[in-house]
């Protein structure tokens, strides 16, 4: 810190707009196709920088994914998934299950694979000792600013998890020692909503702030 | 969304400030002794239910830690894991680790240990199939927003993961199912910094951009 500098002090007004964003943020399936002006995206990428992460290892790796061919691999890994979990359901859910859009692969305009690079020394392991999960949490945090960032910026994140990792780490060809943290699709979302979209189509509402909080 | 409500725009000015809430908000070690009012605290945890979680499974659990032998065990644990984490570090970097400030465990007035319920069925798996860890990922998500929201209300969090975490699970009696994602302390910092720590320190700097971002 240079001795000018004066911390920022964040009034009632941002406080209510951060609460906003918190609540206005979504995890986005329904993209519009127009392109995101590159620029915009690497000015994400940085601010997502500045997440915390254990001994500062800043482990975080982003992948932007362009290939017709990378695109089509990580598609096809996503149908598999996604009809192999559908069969774990059964009855209504499994009905409900199957009329959910769980990715936005075929229209977002961007698509950004997040790793975790388990081989950077960078931190000195400071941290990570004892819980070595702390740097893909890192990654978390870099992703999660990234996402915040995005809706700030009038963008959607979708985050895709229904993937088998190992094969993405595979087709999108990326150094052994990385683990694939989350596959974001990122564009223009064509509606927006303060309710998350399982919510609102019935398969699964909010928690009660009892079942979170606990005293020992 | 009720059909009244108009999605909010984040002008400059707010993205302006949320850049600089990225910018200050720190990693705190030195705390102030003064307690913390309990509502702020509900109402950070509140807003860190906002979070995004795979399926909408909400698995965070929060553990207020007020018992001071509970407390007591959890600082034993930390002082042999970081004993132990020394031993692993040689010439200047041992002078230097010994040196650091890992924890603030004894001046936090609020201690929040924060755990991953791996049993429940909230979300009914969806998401996490092939990537299980995407639960706890969820988790780190809702940490980072109440680390945000601190930082906004004028409260440093710090992370503490130089524990034993099977040994923290026991200490704290929590469900077998939780598994721990972050002890926390929480209270007003000591001093404001836009540097971490362990930059200032010369234990690790900012990596370049250049490093971050690559090309499929």
């Amino acid at each position: 810190m240079t001795t000018e500098m004066v911390p920022p002090r964040f009034d009632e007004t941002f406080q209510r707009q951060f609460e906003q964003l918190l609540i206005w943020r979504r995890d986005v399936r329904h993209f519009r196709r127009d392109p995101i002006d590159q620029t915009l995206i690497d000015r994400l990428i940085a601010m997502s920088c500045l997440a915390p992460s254990v001994g500062n290892s800043q482990p975080w790796r982003f992948v932007r994914v362009s290939d017709p061919a990378r695109r089509a691999a990580i598609r096809a890994n996503f149908m598999t998934c996604n009809a192999e979990a559908l069969q774990s359901y059964h009855g209504e859910k499994a009905r409900l299950y199957a009329t959910l859009k769980l990715a936005g692969l075929d229209d977002a305009p961007e698509h950004l694979a997040v790793f975790c690079d388990n081989g950077s020394e960078t931190g000195h392991g400071l941290g990570s000792r004892t819980m070595p999960e702390t740097k893909n949490f890192s990654v978390v945090a870099a992703i999660y600013t990234l996402w915040l960032a995005a809706r700030i910026h009038g963008l959607g994140v979708g985050w895709v998890s229904i993937l088998d990792p190992a094969q993405a780490c595979e087709a999108l060809d990326v150094p052994p020692d990385w683990s694939l943290v989350a596959y974001l699709c990122v564009g223009r979302p064509v509606e927006q909503s303060d309710e998350p979209e399982l919510v609102r189509l019935g398969w699964q509402q909010r928690e009660a702030f009892e079942k979170v909080l606990f005293q020992r």
